[in-house]
């Protein structure tokens, strides 16, 4: 399994990632998920993906050193020389399908399973800074200020406190704490989310990435962080009244 | 979709059900999922169902009136009859069973889905308060010291608060608050779970309901509780320090 969130905030983007990869509970390893594409003044395009392994890292090396044609007839291109984001997000949905064409019919026979996702964040030239979900079938949509969030892979233990507390106008700071929580409450309820975790900050307008970091078992904020977290919690709870119910 | 969730405490049972049923989304309704068995100073037994409403209503039907064999050759039993809570889970599971005897084959010949799960918990005379989960092949499971809590139906989006904040010595009012806050987390992301919401509280060895109540939308206590919650998780994760990353 895997959980990728990524924001689009107002300021920028926070793109996170977990690397634990498994097939079955006894089998698993560590690949990172979170890759990054930068040119400094010119663009800045991240890239998260989950699912098939095999078939993420094809379509990723596709689109980001192979290159694809987005139609037929069109030069090969790839996300270091796309023009703008949707052609970036064109262009991975046609590297999956890509795939699909080379390796699907021999997974099939297989009964593999062909399903991946993927979520690219970046911001090209004087283009708008944008968020893109791209499925398993090559298209895709984008996230909005209305839910300015996507997730991919495990996202269900992590969402709630995302939906609570997160909005477009959340601060970057403040959306990557909320995404480091929304992480760790996945990885306490599914041993397939797993550390260390990739982090990507990304300013709006800035063409060049604000932070990278891998976030590793022990890492003090990240520790701390848990901890704050729980606390705060079991705080949060008994800090409301009782209902006044009688029993 | 459903979502039940239960609680074994040293002090007592918290068992907490939506009521939303649906087919599609299209095609929503209100059904009671969570029946008291009650004779005071003798058993009260807790059922809360999901899955197939087909199913789990004809199985708890035959656990509760028309009686099932637990083992060939037995007399018919019911919850109100059996000696034990270790019976009653058997019982419970004999009559899934049964059920996928009678309708089983038909369910097939339509792609119909045979899945129940069933959590039930109690006491009876002077044996000891369980809880138990029946799952779709009529065997069962018993929450523990370490796990007190079992949860049916869509169970993700509300686990994290009860991975962090309940322990078996929680207090009885306190696993309430819990597991209403879980419940909600879950229909914030959920249509398909939804109000009313069902309660029942148990206390240990009183062998009589300690409360029953179903929660409506237009419920004060919840209604606070919900807002009380999503303040305080706001004002939590912004009190943690930042990392202090440069970004």
């Amino acid at each position: 399994m895997t959980y990728c969130v990524a924001l689009r905030l107002k300021d920028g983007l926070v793109m996170l990632a977990d690397t634990r990869t498994n097939a079955g509970v006894d089998n698993i390893s560590t690949f990172r998920k979170l890759s990054t594409i930068e040119h400094p003044g010119e663009r800045v395009i991240g890239i998260m993906t989950a699912g098939n392994l095999a078939v993420s890292q094809a379509a990723v090396n596709m689109a980001v050193e192979q290159g694809v044609r987005v139609r037929d007839g069109d030069e090969l291109e790839t996300l270091h020389t796309v023009p703008t984001m949707v052609r970036a997000a064109q262009l991975m949905g046609q590297a999956v399908r890509e795939v699909y064409r080379i390796d699907g019919p021999s997974l099939e026979a297989q009964a593999g399973d062909f399903n991946v996702s993927i979520l690219m964040g970046g911001q090209v030239g004087n283009g708008e800074m944008r968020l893109f979900q791209v499925y398993s079938a090559g298209n895709y949509i984008e996230a909005t200020e209305d839910t300015p969030y996507l997730q991919i892979g495990e996202h269900k233990y992590g969402k709630p406190i995302i939906d609570r507390a997160l909005s477009y106008d959340t601060a970057l700071g403040d959306g990557l704490k909320l995404a480091l929580i929304s992480m760790d409450s996945t990885m306490r309820s599914n041993l397939s989310v797993g550390m260390p975790i990739d982090l990507m900050v990304y300013r709006r307008n800035a063409l060049k990435v604000a932070m990278q970091r891998r976030i590793k078992d022990d890492d003090a904020y990240f520790t701390g962080l848990r901890h704050s977290w729980s606390d705060a919690l079991t705080q949060a709870y008994r800090a409301i009244p009782g209902p006044g119910w009688e029993f």
